[in-house]
């Protein structure tokens, strides 16, 4: 059993520290929100009033935030992990985040005498609530090889993937794959539906071969029913985007594919459509066709 | 028991044309080299001299051709099929052309009281000596009802995407994707490069989710050794791209990610890469980012 | 005085012609709309009842039509240019087509005795009614020496670019200038615009420095206006951007702006806008952007 | 005559600072380097030891810094420009920064009681030197009226475009068409090139037409020597197109092409071409054609 401390309760975080409590392990929770400290509380973990409440006394210390901002002002900031856990602590960050933030975090926690992975998830709620994300870690092995009896309650893969930041730096390629993964497929249905070829087979015949792809076994469905309630959000996918391209700038990666895939998520959002889910792409290949009823 | 002539016997043709042999068909094959049509002959098939003497009394004439030009000439051209073929013959191309050049295939062999369908194929040539190509169908339903038998033979998914030229179309919106995936995979494999990240396990978590495609469980083990051996060559595929730029034009569909991988895709070539395999995008990608020693 | 035949009397060859019947010559036109032929008599030319009819007799032939297929129609076909001109006549495209026909067409005339020459235009219909227009001339330079006098009475610039087919060359790379120009500067307008930027100050500033253009001096204040009547139209200048990516592809050569662009003028013409001026692609990008009101 | 502080005495600051003491102003320079500063002492201005000493007593303060940091250290920071210039001061940032950054500045600076424009220029050393400088001008325009007298001084085109951090934006656009323009113009040339057109007469008749811009007038014949000595350096271009893109993303706008060359100008750099004049993106395309011997 081990004294965790979990900081962000939202969609993503709840299920997973459920499933830590689930495990056996003591899990005192901290979210902004009293009502979200409620629900860990009635599944047998603990409500913390404040982030030091939360972090004192904890042997590894969980973040699970919407954005970069929010890990600053967590782990960084006055009251925050930092100044509040213990030498030794694990600080295990499952937000999705910029890679440079995730190194200054690891390199001021190492300051602080605290041990620090970054490990961003994939799998969306379903996977949180089933305990199957795909967990991508960066920092040091020792670390990782100390958290990973905690981050398999949580996924089915967990991968180290090289020292800090690298953890995000996957999840960022992974979200470049995806959006353009999404772009492609949409812009091949847009040219098939405008030669009268028949799309259910045709997905089902390109799926078989090497055209195909968790998209377009997970996704195309939904885009030929015009069904795209998220899911993952464009919004949320245009954040990550932008992570991709200015990343790669400052590591001297050219990314054509990845900058006009960002371009074309940025025009989705720009026209209204950022609370749709990713493959709403489809509505924008349509409309530069002039094709679109939506 | 079909009688049917072959022709075009070459790396993909001539395991075919076997496989229909040892269905229990009556083959008569023909090639512009000698060699190939012997070759057939020791499977137990029958050697014609000219597509005349292939097509004169088959119920059913498949062709196999490296390009448009080539179809034009043995299917329309003088001595070709059409000008050799009796009324009601079955014509099945499965070359990978153009769909304009497809539809006027399928106009040219109706006026001539042929029956057509373009039928092209992916999976390569491991595919064709295994009989488990994937077979897009154009043309009218009761055409490809005839034909599915002796395609059974050939293909392990066989289906019906719409009319003359859909086959053509979806093999087109098939090259687009398997390009651009191919392309997102360089992208992401030098971002991650450059970055410190340990490739091999990012493959692996990135393989696991949303990311996750024929492209990266097939290829990205050879890139990631450095192994271009096709496989199918970028030179091809150039070609390909070149059919789906065009067609998409034809149709005023936009495909803004497919134009630039076809621009990426013929930088490969120009720089001298058009005989490695498709893969090889990543050495393309590598130049771009000044990091290749190749 | 040189007898002159001259098909093609449409906006752009009624107006040449009519200036070489001012400087002396002896024309005689065909079109095949016969009130044409009927202005350019009542302007003291000839008109002629078939090809044949005016190039009989004339020591040049100058075409000026629509698109590659007539060029090839009028000049190659049965009672074309070829088979009515005598030996030694000098032929003049002006049409703007592919440079691989323009090469095709310089052979096929070398072959039947005449000297041809492969000489586009810039400029619009009021260069060509004012005589200003600019001329890019491929073929042998002999020719060219022999055609300057004539082509001075048309343009204002008359410049030798090379080979056969070097005048469409550098008209298809003005094309893409012009294309990416256009585009650029309306990214540039919808970005300031977006961001409480008085446009007309900021064309201004704009115009002074390395960013002027004659695009930004020509354009801008149409698009500004929001006035968008040809001018040179949508269709024609996707009909171009077609040939100068065909063009590359064939020659080898990358051009990743260029392919994009023609990616954004398919989108103007699918989208409805092909009737307007090439600088609607401001359009193009306010729709993609959300911004759009029109 | 005005008390004139001027901060940042670099290649564009101190000719600048000197053509305002030859205007009859008193001009008190601040450096980080004393050199520097010593220079326009030498040419009848005041040398500072501090930026509070320089600020102190000044009407007008204009900086003049290489980025965004550097302006928010010297304007915002500790002993910076806000803690010493007294109520009412006029501060013109003249520096190329983002616009966000300005509208902080200008914020900040309006705060704590002082006036405050951004002016970013374009016109290179020469213009500084020459005091013919385009300038572009964000902010209120009652300070605008009272900064033209000395900006009259510095630049040939003064324009007011917009409130604050509009002149940042005016310049951004800038970046993006003369960068774009650049692109155009070298896959033009390559494209002429590859099809043995003559480059020198083919850039001609392209620069009387519509294709004309400032680029192909003053950077054309550089390319074609290929001579590529700065001028304004790939790196400084790269870093500016950084902020083209990121701000765009801010404001919701969506720049193909420009986030395109954005990519061609961070590839140009990965190859080490970053202290060549931006022109060198004609280097970038014949890499990627495979035509390069540099």
């Amino acid at each position: 059993m081990t004294r965790i401390a979990f900081v962000g309760l939202g969609i993503m975080g709840l299920p997973m520290a459920k499933n830590l409590v689930r495990a056996g392990h003591e899990v005192v929770g901290y979210n902004r929100s009293e009502a979200k400290r409620g629900k860990l509380a009635d599944a047998g973990g603990t409500a913390a009033g404040s982030v030091p409440e939360a972090v004192r006394g904890a042997e590894v210390v969980i973040t699970m935030l919407p954005d970069s901002p929010d890990v600053e002002a967590v782990v960084l900031g006055r009251e925050g992990v930092l100044d509040s856990a213990g030498r030794g602590t694990l600080l295990v960050d499952m937000s999705t985040i910029a890679p440079a933030t995730a190194r200054t975090v690891a390199q001021r926690a190492s300051e602080a005498g605290l041990r620090a992975l970054d490990a961003p998830v994939s799998g969306g709620e379903q996977g949180a609530v089933d305990g199957t994300l795909s967990i991508m870690v960066g920092g040091e092995r020792a670390h990782f090889d100390a958290a990973l009896p905690l981050l398999e309650v949580l996924g089915a893969t967990v991968v180290h993937v090289g020292p800090a930041g690298a953890g995000q730096t996957v999840k960022a390629a992974n979200q470049l794959i995806v959006a353009g993964t999404i772009q492609l497929v949409a812009e091949a249905l847009t040219y098939l539906d405008a030669q009268a070829v028949e799309l259910e087979p045709a997905v089902r015949v390109l799926s078989g071969g090497l055209a195909g792809s968790a998209v377009l076994e997970r996704k195309a469905t939904g885009m030929l029913a015009r069904e795209f309630t998220p899911g993952f959000r464009v919004d949320l996918h245009h954040k990550d985007l932008g992570i991709v391209v200015d990343s790669a700038r400052e590591a001297g990666v050219v990314v054509p594919l990845g900058a006009v895939v960002a371009q074309l998520m940025a025009a989705a959002r720009a026209q209204g459509l950022g609370e749709l889910d990713h493959s709403a792409l489809l509505l924008g290949v349509e409309r530069l066709c002039g094709r679109s009823s939506d």
